[in-house]
């Protein structure tokens, strides 16, 4: 990590912060679909919400559990944990001068994954189409955090 | 993005970095309120947590499910979804030289959408004030984010 | 904030990236540690996750509910509450040109922290213990952010 200033200029600069736009995008559908869900098949969390379908003990019913919505905020879970290293190893990691081929396949292999595992969760596909599009979202990260570890280690 | 080096001694970047901290701030505040409730409502999630209150069979009442208690975590976890999106693309956002004053607008936006959101999954108030801030905040972050997209696009 | 240009490709800023993809690491690897509870438990949550221990009637007994599983995903989601602020404050901290010592400590007490904070919650050892923990990275996510709203603030 030494001529950082320069580097923040570079091209890959710039494709991480394309990829982690698209990235971050794909992450607030999940809410909007959230959202969706919750009008569609009428799934409240707060009791306030219940208030426009009905009064009382008639509100009460529309509160909580559905499988299929469980499924879709588990998935906008599972997002946060696996984008949240992503986008700051992603920053170090592009701020350490790597080559530019192999920081737009690292960008281009986990954007594609993370919107392979939107689809399998939302369709639902059979499993291990999920299991291993969340692996390899999660070895690009690893990837990424192991060259971090290796080019500038300081403890 | 060309003149980036520049653009990070701004005035856009220390706005960035002023209203970043308070958003950090307030969502660590919704840590301490949830422990709070926590302990006033004697809701736990943890076995070795409840040792304090009773022992054996007396222990396991106090674990789990008081609404106002859920309803804090939620609003913790929306606190999360939003403002991880807002964090990141809000340095790229402001790395990419918008105007001071449009920076400011967005910045300043979201900040009182989303504590306006917190005041309203805590009191809680009738139903369109909550969507209507959560909605304020995401506009903003879809706002830096087609910024960002169409300034510098590279794929 | 004057000379940032300068102070990212300072040592602050290598130890900042250090200790950040350590700690993104650490809150991967529960990630795995949740995949390996799934599996030996035989906790899951989708019901396409299911098919390989059974069908039908009998697929649906390995849904959810486990104590110990619930525990790791609430240990999971506390490390994303805390360690978006560190990582975020944290960035904004190391370009805001604090002492190399001064910023030294705080990373390494917040990792030392959140890596007692998992070992208390894998355990799980007795109360005040992980309470401690997740204090002191608290502390220091509070430190770095009296730092930046203290030396530039923009509002």
């Amino acid at each position: 990590m030494a001529e950082l200033a320069q580097l923040i200029d570079s091209e890959v600069f710039l494709a991480y912060a394309t990829y982690t736009t698209i990235v971050l995008l794909k992450m607030m559908l999940m809410s909007v679909i959230t959202a969706y869900f919750r009008i569609t098949r009428k799934v409240f969390s707060n009791s306030e919400d219940t208030a426009t379908f009905g009064k009382g003990e008639n509100a009460k019913k529309f509160l909580w559990t559905d499988p299929a919505f469980e499924c879709v905020c588990r998935g906008h879970l599972n997002d946060l944990e696996i984008i949240v290293p992503f986008i700051s190893s992603g920053l170090l990691y592009a701020l350490s001068g790597p080559a530019l081929s192999t920081a737009l396949l690292h960008f281009r292999i986990f954007i594609g994954a993370r919107i392979f595992h939107t689809i399998t969760y939302l369709t639902p596909l059979p499993q291990p189409s999920r299991g291993l599009s969340w692996a390899a979202g999660y070895a690009v990260t690893i990837s990424m955090a192991y060259r971090l570890l290796t080019t500038g280690l300081y403890l």
